[in-house]
């Protein structure tokens, strides 16, 4: 059997062939081609999804069943898109939408819980029971993944780690509050930081990176300090400084087996991943404890949320009231 | 059929009989004479415990199974004190100890645990799925509830919430880091910020207060704020500011049904609730979700302990591995 994954961006629409095994066999995507009804985007994820199969040479009896992400909030109990920006949706049954086309069960729930989902099934959290997943990105994103669910809290909005206050009264976030650790460590935050210490230091490394089109990102201000730059080094060790705090509350919250970094600037690999560790070490209250939280790197990129929403068969089933 | 609560502290053990719908019918307590071996201590629990069930006219025979709160990490699942500080406790096999002595099943866990396992048994928390507990005494403590179960991490040390940084850099904490919420928010914090403003204001209501004996705590601190004196009102506004963004972060991260305020501090009931219900909205990010988590405040005060180490049995009745 095969289950589909699909990742409804707001730019465009991504579909995966995924095995039992959860290993992406296939992907296609298409435009989104915003602003569209909910009915045209149903039938476009269909149509996607027919052309992935035939490409493959799978039929639609071979497959189980189809999971949806999207950029929203998701009543997943009920199938319900509550709320979308980018979409423009408000309470949109897209389930039922879609099970209108698909002759298979079809699932729906928030993206970024679907990469966390996709992750703890077929990436950094792979046979461990309970794993936190923190997505380093545009923002700061996550998912909690406890005794093997995904946490929705109350109102399916559980798992905003990038909006836990880490400097009260500190840089304005986009949520409205002050000092939000995505004001920190999301990859536009470190951007931020590493221009404006670029134009103070137009001559370090740093700066010269900067002067080069098409700009800084997080890999170069990585880069940069990797190799001594000292302009750099200073960005790098305020944003480590910040998510170390970040994550060391989420750890003595939490305790989860497993921590992973995932998002555009866990391309940093290693040198994120040891700076991380030697400073949340010393923050971590369990110090003490036999076992600790052990913190990685995601390791499937952006497909892990076309993997998470294959896999969401798997969430409702260890649910009672799933559809 | 009956169950007992003990309440394992460092001056005393506090023991409670408890009937099927969780009420507290009697306790007993005794000094619990430190420092002394831990089989004395379980000595001693049998003894109290035998007390108590005399002056009720319970027999054994009536009582389902005993349950232990310890300040300490306590391996539940083995039944091991692992490390309790008070008690000079390191790998304490002290359900095993306790099964030799009683004739039913003994289960035991952390005290502030089982706190907030009363709440949630019997409590603020009865009848709802998910709760957090805060806890405002010497320090900051909880415990998380998810799915009616006490969530206890990779190694029984989650629910640390008064050691999540809401200030980097800033007040030093016990445990070693800065800016804890511990540091702002606990009843120590509050007196120590109230004895500070008290003497730059010695004229103030709070100023006088604090000249009196046996000196300033928390009640008193809030009993002046509400009688409008300007330092007191200082104090316990930037009390609030700092608790608002530690249960904001809860809030946003777990989006629980219900959290409630217990411990020392939550003697000042509505004015603590109204208090922070008011601060705490604005730094939510789920405003426009359609359920959000109730705040309110704890129901058993003391009790709490008992209360929920008596109901330890639900605890275990829920989980793999049980003893």
């Amino acid at each position: 059997m095969y289950y589909v994954g699909v990742d409804l961006g707001g730019t465009n629409i991504a579909a995966g062939l995924v095995d039992e095994g959860y290993r992406l066999l296939a992907k296609a995507s298409t435009p989104t081609g915003l602003p569209r009804a909910p009915e045209e985007i149903a039938d476009t994820i269909y149509q996607l999804a027919a052309r992935l199969l035939q490409a493959n040479g799978v039929g639609f009896p071979q497959v189980e069943s189809v999971g949806v992400g999207i950029p929203g909030t998701v009543n997943r109990a009920e199938g319900v898109v509550e709320y979308a920006n980018n979409f423009g949706f408000r309470n949109v049954p897209l389930v039922r939408m879609l099970k209108g086309r698909f002759p298979c069960p079809v699932w729906a729930e928030n993206d970024a819980k679907a990469a966390a989902w996709g992750e703890y099934l077929a990436g950094a959290g792979k046979g461990c029971q309970s794993m936190v997943a923190v997505t380093l990105g545009t923002g700061v994103g996550g998912g909690v993944i406890l005794d093997g669910r995904l946490w929705d809290g109350c109102n399916n909005a559980a798992g905003e780690l990038g909006h836990m206050v880490v400097e009260r009264g500190g840089r304005p976030c986009t949520c409205g509050r002050r000092g939000c650790l995505e004001a920190y460590a999301s990859a536009t935050a470190l951007v931020q930081r590493g221009r404006e210490e670029a134009k103070k230091h137009p001559d370090s490394l740093l700066g010269r990176m900067a002067a080069m089109e098409p700009g800084l990102n997080g890999q170069k201000i990585f880069e940069a300090a990797a190799k001594g730059d000292e302009a750099a080094n200073g960005v790098v060790g305020e944003f480590f400084g910040y998510l170390a705090e970040g994550v060391a509350n989420i750890i003595n919250i939490l305790q989860p087996e497993r921590l992973c970094i995932g998002g555009g600037l866990s391309g940093a690999g290693e040198q994120l991943l040891f700076g991380l560790r030697e400073r949340v070490w010393p923050l971590v209250y369990s110090q003490g404890s036999q076992a600790n939280t052990h913190i990685l790197l995601a390791e499937l990129g952006n497909d892990a949320g076309l993997v998470g929403a294959a896999g969401f068969r798997e969430l409702y089933g260890k649910e009672k009231g799933a559809i």
